[in-house]
Formats: C-alpha cells, sequence, structure tokens
C-alpha cells in the first residue's frame, strides 16, 4: 500500500493508532471549524503559473533561518511523538535530517533534547512560556548546549484550546509517555482526566503561563544569543511588534486550528503580516499543509517557507522514521512538481508568483 | 450525559420536548431560511487573534446597561417558558442569578413578574406593544415596582412571523399555560389553533398593536424613568432614530429569524449600527448565538454584549435552574477561552479585534 | 391537505400531472442551470427590516401599469393551460379576477382571448413574433376588441430555448389541445415530436420569427394604442432602447431560466435597469418568484411588481380556479407578513428597503 | 440511446473505454482539483442576453486564425487516440473536416501526420519541445510539408503534471499503440510504469525538454513561416512576451487541469491576457468547454475561439468519426442557440456581451 499523497498516509495512520490519539492528532478547538476553516481557504488560493521559465533544475533549495534547506520547510514542533511511535522524535529527526530539513522540537517532547540532537538533525527548540522562570532558562541553555540552531516561542497557547474530541474523550497521554525535558514535577505524564477537560489541557494549564507578555519576549531575547522565532502571529500588528523585539522569523499560524475557535484561515493572514514585516524578518507559516501545491501558495503568498504538522506525525506512526522520510518525499516531489510547472526554478521565483482567492 | 457545548444540549432537549414544542421553540419563519442565514453569518466571520496579552485574568466580567454582569451576555426574553419546565421563568431566572447576568422576562411570560423578580436577578422587562394602553402602561408600572431594572420593548413584532412549523402543527401553548401576567382577557390560554394558522400566532394577533410607531416609543420614554432598550432594530438609521428618541440600549436583532423570512442575518446588520450609533447608546445582539466564541464576534464587531435565546431554553428544558446554568456556564468557560486565545483579557479589549467576513 | 406555501402546492401538482407535463412546466434550458441560479440569486438577496412603521393596514394594494391592483403581481403568461385542467386559462383568469390582480394571456393560450376576457379579469395579452405579419396584426385588433388592457410583447423568444427534458421525452401538447388563437394551419396541434427535438419547440419554431429586431417593436408601437409591455429584457441599453420606443412597461425576466441557459439571474439584473430607466416607465420582474418575500426583494430592487410563473400553474393542476386562487392567496398572505415586518405599510415604501446580495 | 448533450457521451464512453483509459483521459493533477474549479468558474460566469437583435442567421461561422471556420472552436490536441479507437486522429480529423472546423494534431499523436492532413481537414500541428532539437526540426518541416496550417508550440508542459489516477493505475498506453511520428528511440511504445509514476509520465520525462524557454520560441519562431500558435499562457506578461516573440495567437488554457494543481481556473485568466494583448494577436481558450454555453462564455469575455479536449475523445470513443462528429454537431446546435438568445447574430456580437461573475 504505497502512500502518494499525504492524504494516503492519513488514511494509513487512521487504520493503526487508537481513536483517541488519533483524535488528539486531528481535532481542533470546538468542533474543528478552523482546521476546516483552513483548509478550504487553502484550496481557494489559486496560482496563475508561468511559462517558458527554464525549469529544468527546477528545485526547493534554499535559505531558511541562515541555513540551508533542502526544502523550504520544517517539521512542525508538536508534542509527545512517541504516541505515534516508540522511538518518537528522534525518528522524527532522523527524517528531517536525511530529508536535509529543520526539525522543531517541542517544550512537550517525549525523547530528550540531546537524543534528538544527536540525529544530526538541525534542531530548532520550541519554547512554551513556562510558569517558571528559571526552568525557562534551563530549557533555553540545555538546547543552546545540545546544539540547537534556534529558539521558537509558541505565542499562541497561553492556554490550551477547547479541544472537543478530547474532552469527550477525556483524553490522557498514556501512562509511560511523558514531557522529559522538563523538571519531573512538571512532566504530567498519566495525568487523569477529569469531566470536562483533558489530562492534556490540565497538564497544560498546570505548567503554562497565561500571563505571558511582549517583555517576556524581550527577556528571552536578552537571555540567549540563538535565533528568535516567534511562532503563531496572526495580526501584522503584532507581527510589527515581535520584530521589533528582535524576532528573527515569525511563523502565521493559528496552530493548525487547535487553539482560538473561529479563527482567520492562516493562510489568509499571511499577506498583510508580509506586508507589515516587508522583509525585515523571515516568515513561515503554517496550518493545513498538505501536499507541494499548499507550499506553493505560501511562497507566493510571502512566506519563506512553511511547517508541516499533523502528516508528519502520520507518516511516523505508519512506519517510523521511514514513514517520515516518506511524508517528506512526497512533499518534495510534489513541490518540484508545482515549481516546475508553476514556472518557478527556485523558492525566489516562486514568491513572485500571482495568487488569487477564489471562493468556493 | 454531560453536555460540553450548547449544541450537546440542544439534542438533550430534543429528546425530551414534545415534538411540537421543540418546533416552536427552533424553527424560524417561513422555511428557516433565516435561522440558517443567521449561523451561517456568524459562521463566517472570521477572528484574527492578539497575542502575548498577558491575559491570565481574561474575563467577561463588565458592565451592561450602567451595571455589572458577570458576562457580557444576558438571557433573552423568550415566552411561555413553562413549556420547557413546570417552574418556567422562575428558574431561568435562578439560573441568571447564580450566574451573575440579567435576565430580559417576556411581556408572554407564563410566571408572574413578582414570582421572577423574587429569585433576586437582574430582571429586565420586555414589553410587547399591546392594543389596549392602559394594559402596557399596567405592565411598565409593575415591573417598575417589581424592581426590573429595564424596559426592553421589542419592536420587530408588530405582527408575528409566519412560522409554518407552528401552522402545520396548528400549535398551541397547552391549556393550563399562558401569559400570566397580561390581563386575563388578554392572556389566550388554551386557544385553540384554526388552519392556516397557530394558536399563539392567533393570540398575539389578537392582543399585539402592529400600529406601534416612533410617537409610540416617545409615550413610552416618558412614563418610565427605566432604562429603555428598544430590542430588534436592524437598519442604522432606525437605530439612530431609537437613539434620538431616548434609547439606553438597542438589540440588534433579527428575532432569531422568526420574524422576516428572508431578513438580514442579524450579525451582518451589526457593524452599520454601531457606526450609526457611535457609542450614543449600549448596543446588543442577538441571534445565532451559540457559543463562546459567538460571543467574541459579536463584540468584535462592536457589540457590548449578546441575548442568547433558544439555548436557555435547551437548558431549562433538560434541567431547570440547573440545565439553564450549565448553559450559561458552557458559554462562561467558552468566552474565557475565547477571550484568552484572541488576547484580550477583557470584554473592551475585544472590541478591538479585526473580524473578517470569508465566506464559506 | 392544505398547502401553505406555493412548494406545497407544487408536490401536489407533481403527484398529479403526468411526468412529461411536469417537465414541460417545471424544466428550464439545459440542465436547468439557471433555473436553480435563479432560486439561489433569490435567497442570497437578505432585506434589513424597518420598525416602528405603523404597518396596522400594511397592503399590497398599488397600480399596476396604470391600474388598480390587489397585488404588485400579475399572472404570467404561459402557453396551453388546459395541459394543466380541461378548463386552462379560464380558470386561470377567474382566479386572477377573484383576486384582483391582473393576468398575461400567451399567445400560445388554449382557450380564447373572447373567453378569458369573458371573466371579467384585467387581461394583458401576451405577443409572440410571428412569422406572419397579418397574424400578429389579427390577434392584437382581437385582443383591443375583446377588452385587453395591454399588449405584452415577449422579446426573448427568438428560438425556444433547448430544453433538454422536452427533448428527451420528445414532449408534445396532446392532440385535442392547442394555440388556439392562431390561425389554423399555425396552431401545430398534435405534432409529433422528431428525435432531438421536441414538438412544442417544433412548433414554437416554424411560426415565432427570430429575425425580430426594434423596427418591429415600432411598429408594433404604431399599430396599437394599447400600453406596451416588452418582456424578456435583462440588459440595461436593451431597456433604455425599450422605453424609447415607446414601452410603458418592461418586465425584467430570463423566462424563469428557460431560454438561454447559462443567464445572469434575473434578479441580478434588475437593479441595473432600475437605474437605466430611472422612472421613465414600469419595471415588472420575474423568473423564480415563489413567495411573498420574494416579491418583496424585487420591489426592493425597484420592481414595481412581479410576474408568477410556475406556481400559478401548480395551482390550476391542483383543483382550476380554486387552486389557482389558493396560489394567489399564499402569495396574498405572505406578502402582507413580509410588508409588516419588513416595515412597510405599502409597496411605496418596500421600494425604499435596503437590499444586500449575501452570498450563500 | 442518442447524445443530446456531451455528458451524454461521457457518459456512453465511461461505459465503454478500460477503467485506466477513461481515468487517463478525464483525470487531472493531483485529485482533480483543479478540473473541478475549472467547472465551477464556468458556470459562474453569467450571461446577460441581449434582445431584438435580429438574429434569425445566427451562426458561428467565423475566422480562425485566418482561415474560415464553420464554429469558433477546434479539435484540441490531445495524445494517442487510438486509445479511443483504432482508427484514432484520422477519424477525428475526418469529424472536424466534416464540420469545418480545425483540428490540432498532438505531437504524441498515434496516427502519422500525413494521415491525418490527408483527410482534408485543417491541421494545426502541436509541438511539444523535445530535447532534441533536430527532431523538433523534423517535425515542423514534416507538418509543413504535410500541410499542417500552422504549428502550436504546448508552453505549460516542461515536465507532465501528477496525475493520481494515472500514479494509482501504474497507466501504460496499450503496447500496439506509439507515437508514431516520433524517431523511433523516442516514441517509448509499451514502455511500463514503475511505482510512483505513469509510463506516460516516464515517456514524457524522457523525451521533453524542461528546460524551455523563451529563446527556444525565438528559435521556432525563425525557423518556420506558419502561423505560430502558444498554448498554455495564463499571464499577462507571459501573453505580452508571447506576442512580442511574433505569436499569432495564444490559448489561454490550464491543460484542462491537468498540468499545476492548484491552477486558476483558466477561464478566470481569460479576460486579463485578453487586455494586455488588445488585439495584437488571436486569443483561444481551452480547460472544461462542454456546451455551446461555454463557449459563449469564453467568446464574452473576449477569446476568438476555443479548443475543446475531452468530449471530442468521448465521442471517437463512442462511435469513431460519427461519434466524434457528433460531438462537434452537439456543440454547433449549442452554440446556434445560445447565440441566439443572447442575441448575438454572430461571433463579433458574442464578443460585445456582458458576463458576470456569480459565486455559487
Ligand atoms: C498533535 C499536535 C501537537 C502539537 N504540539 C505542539 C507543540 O508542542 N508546540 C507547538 O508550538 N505547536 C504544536 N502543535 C502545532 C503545530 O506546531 C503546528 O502549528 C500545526 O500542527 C500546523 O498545522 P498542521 O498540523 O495542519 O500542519 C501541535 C500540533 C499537533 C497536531
Ligand atoms: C421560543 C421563543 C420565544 C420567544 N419569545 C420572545 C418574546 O416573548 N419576546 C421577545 O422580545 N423575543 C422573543 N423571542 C426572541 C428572543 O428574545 C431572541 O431575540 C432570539 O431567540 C435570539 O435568537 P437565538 O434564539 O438564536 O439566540 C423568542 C424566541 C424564542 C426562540
Ligand atoms: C410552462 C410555461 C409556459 C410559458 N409560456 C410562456 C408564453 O407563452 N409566453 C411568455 O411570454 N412566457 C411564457 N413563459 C414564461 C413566463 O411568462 C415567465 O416569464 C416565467 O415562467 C417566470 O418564471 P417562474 O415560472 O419561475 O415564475 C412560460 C413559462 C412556463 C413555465
Ligand atoms: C487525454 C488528453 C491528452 C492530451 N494531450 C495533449 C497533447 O498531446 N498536447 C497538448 O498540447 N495538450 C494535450 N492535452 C490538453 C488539451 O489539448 C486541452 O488543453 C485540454 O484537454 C482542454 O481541456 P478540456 O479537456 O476540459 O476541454 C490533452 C488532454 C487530454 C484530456
Amino acid at each position: 500500500r504505497t502512500a502518494h499523497t499525504l492524504d494516503d498516509l492519513a488514511r494509513l495512520a487512521a487504520g493503526q493508532l487508537p481513536a483517541d490519539v488519533w483524535d488528539f492528532v486531528q481535532g481542533g478547538s470546538g468542533e474543528d471549524g478552523t482546521v476546516l476553516a483552513n483548509r478550504a481557504a487553502l484550496d481557494s488560493i489559486r496560482l496563475r503559473p508561468r511559462v517558458l521559465a527554464e525549469v529544468a533544475e527546477a528545485t526547493g533549495y534554499c535559505r531558511l533561518l541562515n541555513a540551508e534547506s533542502a526544502l523550504p520547510l520544517a517539521v512542525a514542533p508538536m508534542a509527545y511523538q512517541k504516541m505515534m511511535h516508540p522511538r518518537g522524535e528522534v525518528d522524527m529527526a532522523l527524517a528531517a535530517y536525511e530529508a536535509g530539513v529543520p526539525i522543531a522540537l517541542s517544550t512537550l517532547s517525549s525523547r530528550t533534547i540531546e537524543d534528538v540532537c544527536g540525529t544530526g538533525a538541525v534542531v530548532w527548540f520550541q519554547l512554551y512560556w513556562l510558569r517558571d522562570r528559571d526552568a525557562i532558562l534551563g530549557l533555553v541553555r540545555r538546547a543552546e548546549r545540545a546544539g540547537c540552531r534556534a529558539v521558537m516561542v509558541t505565542v499562541d497557547v497561553p492556554v490550551m484550546g477547547r479541544r472537543l474530541r478530547d474532552i469527550r474523550n477525556r483524553f490522557a497521554v498514556p501512562e509511560e509517555i511523558s514531557a522529559i525535558n522538563l523538571p519531573p514535577v512538571m512532566r504530567g505524564g498519566g495525568t487523569a482526566a477529569k469531566p470536562g477537560t483533558s489530562a492534556v489541557a490540565a497538564h497544560t494549564g498546570a505548567v503554562f503561563d497565561p500571563g505571558m507578555g511582549w517583555s517576556d519576549l524581550d527577556w528571552l531575547r536578552e537571555v540567549t544569543d540563538l535565533p528568535l522565532i516567534v511562532k503563531g502571529i496572526m495580526d501584522p500588528e503584532d507581527a510589527d511588534r515581535a520584530v521589533s523585539a528582535g524576532a528573527d522569523a515569525i511563523v502565521v499560524s493559528n496552530h493548525g486550528g487547535r487553539q482560538l475557535e473561529g479563527a482567520l484561515p492562516s493562510i489568509l493572514a499571511l499577506a498583510d503580516v508580509v506586508d507589515a514585516v516587508s522583509d525585515r524578518c523571515e516568515i513561515l507559516f503554517d496550518s493545513g499543509v498538505r501536499s507541494g501545491t499548499d507550499i506553493l501558495r505560501a511562497l507566493a503568498l510571502g512566506a519563506s517557507g512553511v511547517l508541516v504538522g499533523r502528516p508528519m506525525l502520520w507518516g511516523l506512526a505508519v512506519d517510523g522514521a521511514r514513514g517520515a522520510a516518506r511524508a517528506l518525499e512526497i512533499l518534495r516531489v510534489e513541490l518540484e512538481f508545482a515549481l516546475a510547472l508553476a514556472g518557478c526554478p527556485n523558492v525566489l521565483a516562486a514568491r513572485r508568483l500571482d495568487a488569487t482567492v477564489v471562493p468556493g
């Protein structure tokens, strides 16, 4: 059963994962309205191909965050990947390493930072804002020492979104899996869920600091020299402010539809942020990328690259590092087709493509 | 069977109420086209979240009509609540009281004004324009004496909408339930329905005055010192005129899709009315609110709060005061999530959010 | 089985008519795409109700073509009504007479002009442009003598639309029914259909003149003093030219979706025509009117009235004059509701309502 | 089983062709998203008919590429027509000849150029850019000698689109069929497909030159005096450049949705290209034309004619030359209806029609 598309991988993964884990992966906040809206909006972006562009060598090879990348994409940070596969984030990193793309490693990783960096992959450490400032500092230092190439601070999770699938399932991460990089008291492994919430949400509520503000970003900028990526920006003013605060990159994202129910599809937020930032920092995009054409859509609207979330988990679930590699391989092939067929020899050319919203 | 959303409550209520009562509650005018359009329009309003806004204490606490309210919402006035539960409006008021939000009490209440005010809730008395001017005055005086905090005059029911479900069911309110606050001759309890109409419509036609005009509003403004809320305004010119006539608040509403078939979804009327009024009075919104995100949508478009209709009846039907309280509790939780995730520490901040129509 | 809406009548008629006759009535050109588009466009027109407008006497009473009419509507001209009911156009006219509205009588009427005028109804004679100029003149003179109050010349049938249902059914009008008012050689009763066409289309092709031009309209204007209605205009320039040619009224219409496949929904053509004409003549609207709200939509967009087509046939099929009367009665009730609920005491007020397109 | 529409022909062909051949014909790139978008966009173009236009002789007769044509259409170039019918392109050309319209003959034709030209049809030779420049020159000279009237160079296939149906089917052209006009080593007949690709794509990849650029077009313009048609342009700048390079005609096309997944529907690209070119060369349109109304849509948006693709294959599959002729006959009849009903005596008039996008 060869997977030719990421959706093929989704079908395979759905057949393999426990139902509540599948729901945890797929679900969004509320009744998944924003997940669906993300997809509908991406489909509505129609590209105007160029021709006679000498695309024999069309390639996604590019620079991302001042480093070379085989593709304009990074693996999105995602918690608890051991739920997908026993080797979890390490296998995910192996796949990224093989494919030559960066991987963002979640604060809620179920494998140690060191093990993941040991794969040789370009690792960006994703930081959730913990109530305990020392714990944050500890993570940053550890990431620096382990060789992470950037800190990606996620700013759209003051609290975890209200995800009905998890609430209905009273979802809890299996006991043997936990946020291994956090100090033991904060790991929350095996927390049982109470009615009306999930254990994951309860854990998040206990350790994340909903009071995070712009001054915290200033503090973070001070304490580390690593490049700083701010993930979860949708508003041009916030983007502008993040740049002023020293961000090297911004991720335009609505967290894959998992946070604010009713949020604007993030692809519809991209162009305004690009305008506001006007090249002062890099702009990445995520939420709903499912094909090489989607990557091209984001590039055409001004992103320098994308993060890919759930599809990477599908691949990991299906076949560990090989499955995750398959996901990246599909995206590489599709992107090369899309670039060539749109008349773009490279990523730079793609950023000059014309994109039009054609409602559905 | 815990209800996690208002729609969960709807399902529970649907399983419990007689079919014709359910139809009376759910139905709109014609084939429910405006009910559906209200919902589609709300879903099309997409919000652009802000970040790093220090939302640890995100709260819906606010002022509504110059009084404190735990949430930017009031229970909408709805007739004959004893059809939902034997204790009817009294239980509804108890839930509102517990939750710290106002309740609007219908002219067609099936419990006495005094009993309802006795719960301690903040009660706004909703007035339908009766053919008998003395009866109106009597109701207003009685509301004043009972301690109601405002008069809410509903202006979008010169006649009752042509509700096909009720007509097809020849719907009549059960004999033992009636508009207890009206003079006995006007109560219309137990009226039987003739073909082509419902008993409810027949009763309304007999006692409501379709001739109501602006001068009647002036008269009402004269006869009472209570704050005046004008409910059912969709047009900016009418809004302007209502303000000039002394309205303290306006409710932008199409009566939950129950009056003019083919009416503009009321959420699409909100922004124009807000512009026309420009802070000269408060603006509430109703028709289709089903979640905390919907409340946030209305706030972002300039409302200072919303009325919630049918969902409160679902709660009441399911479990009396406790069920109604559950509805309010769900809304409180959802609104707090929505505020925090949109980067709004409070209701005021929410009114500066960016909202975009993304057709669906 | 009481019909509460025109769609109820449709269901009843569908159960009664032979399938091919039903198809002839319901069908449009091609695969009915324009029929559906007409309906979708009407549904997308959302009205903004006004309030406190003293609507106790809200009424559709108005002037149409310089005569009084109980409602801002006329029965559309429709061919061969004996297929619906043995008494055909005479019963239709009786219903119109009772309801106090005009009826347009088709060139292809299956009852004589004289019989129809004998009902006392206000009759407008609908003229198709025949290849034989003398035959046209003969019809006009006969209409004048019989007391018709206007000539309505239909300009959107140079050829009959390509109606696939009829073609697939090889539809032919039953032998005993024919265009009784035409000279015998032109009646075409009982013509059999050849593959790839219908007998109705073949007949039309034989007797209608596709070469009709503006000079023919001038000629018609010369030969009769009756008010002239030009039916089937969609373009503002054509409207302007029709006014210059002496039209007293224009019908904005795409012939109920039966002529040009892919035509603009006629409701979306209305406003431009109204602008171009700016009160120089009356503007009627048809194609898809199915409720009082639809009439209000057309009025709000500037029409002075509408023609109602298929629903009148449904009524006639169900119960002759009484069924047709029922259709008109439903429309009267619905329109009065719509007027009152939109805050329009009369038709004139309706023409100042705000209407917005909200795509679906 | 008479076919009255092209879709009737599709149904007949689907019942006759092997499933994988059907998929090869129908499929687009990816999951056919662009195929569907092409159709939805065409349906959304609504035409405003004109009246009283003296359309007795309404005709599609026109000039295409400086020659007379019975209809404003040509048969699109399509590979390997022997898969449809043993006589393949020769029968297709016979049908075109009978109908008096040009046919474009694919580089991947399965019948010889000479045999096809022998039918007497007006043949345009479609050129794919081969890696071997001599082979190109050889084809052009052969086309000139055989009497082709134009060279149509297809510029939107630097690589073949990623067509999932073919990939899933591991589609290969049957062994006995090949690109007979290519030098034997390039014919690729009977190539077997490897996983993840189709044999057709593999063959294309081997012989087509993805490096084609604007200078190659200059070279082509130099080496032949035949009129030059550039097929597959979607961008106004590219159109402008093609005109400057000496193109006599441009085909606005997204290759029937078979190339860039996510491409703009080509009908939505047409108007901009027409503007950019402003009569400096002819503009043809393709991708999704399925009826006479679709042709009228393209004309109204400024095209001078269309190419028709898949429907011609359906006809050929159903009944060889007769089936293909039936497809053209249906289009002729439909176009004449459309012209007459839109008030256009001829193709020129059609180009002045008003066309509006009505989503939905
Ligand atoms: C199961 C799952 C876990 C996630 N965990 C994190 C996380 O720990 N940190 C974070 O910043 N984002 C997290 N995200 C969000 C992703 O980084 C990314 O923004 C989102 O998945 C992109 O949308 P997509 O899944 O549609 O590609 C998670 C997403 C999923 C699906
Ligand atoms: C069963 C029912 C009874 C109602 N009765 C009244 C009423 O007596 N007075 C009034 O002003 N509005 C009445 N309304 C309208 C509500 O106050 C409110 O405008 C509407 O329900 C809001 O829409 P929602 O139900 O979608 O929240 C009623 C609505 C319902 C559903
Ligand atoms: C069965 C049928 C016959 C018709 N015959 C005529 C006719 O003879 N003359 C004419 O001008 N219009 C004719 N029409 C068009 C109507 O006058 C009118 O324009 C159209 O039906 C309006 O659309 P509606 O049916 O959706 O209301 C006919 C329509 C139908 C459905
Ligand atoms: C089976 C098939 C084979 C095709 N082969 C060619 C080809 O050899 N050369 C070319 O320029 N276009 C080719 N095309 C594209 C057509 O010329 C044309 O652009 C497209 O089919 C138009 O869309 P339609 O099929 O919706 O009418 C092919 C299309 C199909 C469906």
